[in-house]
């Protein structure tokens, strides 16, 4: 038997005193959201992010996921562009947004992340508290490559107050290594923030980035909570494949203007045995690949 | 950088003298076949299997793929049951399946084998002179557990005059790590013989085993040729999830009554890089995973 790969936990730096530790709560009440993003409109886009996250308080929300470069918007021109919409993982103006989220939640939320010269796709996960996490994508798709340089982790697992909430960008999550990598590292569920061109489909079907992730979602028994853009950028047509996918692999909840929301059992999540004779963990043949 | 996975290669042991090597064809007409199979009927099966590779045959087809365990059933008792039903790889009654194989096409079925007091779930990779391979499924479901000895190879890839053909069975292909090895040792297209009990979907979804099958066609361009079962068989249902999903990921051809049949671009399928930026394979972070 070969060593499990073990996905890089982060270490929770908080702002108070208390320190965040996984608990295992059965059920959470996830989002996600995808308020109005105009490309280098920073503060517009902070608010109406805080807005959002305002809005899907009131409902009880433990988990709260907001687009890819959420922030910024996508299309830039080049990396010049880019840097002028970007902010470091300090920057004061995040206090804005931790301010919002009420106690017990995390929010996901991508931001372009100037850090040290360099520039990368990043998702923050914050909380009222503070800053949990900071995962910055790893597998960049198409001009990104110009803009952005590349994260060294291939997603993230964080311990929370509701159970351990993995992370990853996009084009990350359709490589299957990403997925499964994170479900056996422990993740409960995945936070995957998203900026899906819309591509041609045939009649009835998802879009092809949706199917992927039902089928890791199956594979690993690993959530997803899919935050994606609506309308346009720069003549771009974005899928607005935000979506909520459970434990087995379908779709939950889908395209609500408010924001998608619905209860995920992490309980079934979790157990990974199909009885009475079956494990999506320990049937993997490990002594042959 | 770590090695590449290499999925084991089967050597051709061909009756004949003409050693089969793989060629770059770029476009072959696959056909996925689901004769009637009646539990226990082994002689029955092997006629019904033949009749339908020869109608297959005037289409021009280069592989055709019929279900797991066509030549047996699936449900069975226990496995004393299953071993009456078994063939050993060298049974003469190969030889009248073979004989109505046309010139320059792959078959591949499923069967109950027997080999020296061991009982495996196996698909045989056959042309008109003769056996290519036997694959021996690795990853058991359910009772097969209590039936069926398992594999040593995480499925297989098998040099055809067309191109090189990957084969797996049913429950293999549900772990995303079988057919992302299969397409990095090299695969052209996936052979799928599968058994799906029917389980319940949201309405206007697919089998969530054909969304596994489509996202891992798709994360590779992998295209793959499934024959599945219809009807029932001692109270279980099956699927009817006969399907040929192309190197997008999207489904060709459905559930047709005579074997559903499509063309396949192999030649799209060989081409891993997404212009100008990314490539489905370089693009993997072997150096974090």
């Amino acid at each position: 038997m070969r060593e499990e790969p073990t996905a890089p936990r982060a270490s929770p730096s908080l702002r108070g005193d208390e320190k965040v530790t996984s608990a295992d709560v059965d059920e959470v009440r996830v989002a996600a959201l995808s308020p109005e993003i105009l490309i280098g409109d920073l503060d517009g886009n902070l608010g109406r992010i805080r807005d959002a996250i305002s809005a899907a308080a009131l409902r009880g929300t433990r988990l709260m996921v907001l687009p890819e470069l959420a922030t910024s918007g996508y299309m830039f021109a080049g990396r010049a562009e880019a840097e002028k919409a970007a902010l470091t993982s300090d920057d004061a103006r995040w206090g804005a947004v931790c301010d919002a989220i009420p106690e017990r939640a995390v929010v996901v939320v991508g931001y372009a992340e100037t850090a040290g010269g360099r520039l990368y796709n990043t998702a923050a996960v914050l909380t009222r508290d503070g800053r949990l996490a900071d995962y910055r994508k790893s597998h960049l798709w198409g001009i990104e490559k110009l803009v952005f340089d590349q994260g060294t982790e291939a997603g993230i697992v964080v311990d929370t107050s509701f159970g351990r909430l993995g992370v990853a960008l996009c084009y990350d999550n359709e490589f299957p290594e990403v997925p499964r990598r994170l479900a056996l590292a422990g993740a409960d569920v995945l936070a995957l923030p998203v900026n899906w061109p819309l591509v041609p489909c045939p009649a009835g079907e998802h879009a092809p980035e949706l199917i992927q992730a039902m089928a890791a979602a199956r594979s690993s028994r690993l959530p997803v909570v899919i935050a994606d853009r609506w309308g346009s950028e720069r003549g771009v047509d974005w899928t607005d494949g935000t979506a909520i996918v459970d434990e087995q692999g379908w779709i939950v909840a889908f395209r609500a203007v408010m924001g998608a929301t619905a209860v995920l059992s992490l309980a079934s999540a979790r157990e990974k045995s199909l009885p009475p004779h079956n494990h999506l963990f320990d049937d993997r043949r490990m002594d042959i690949y």
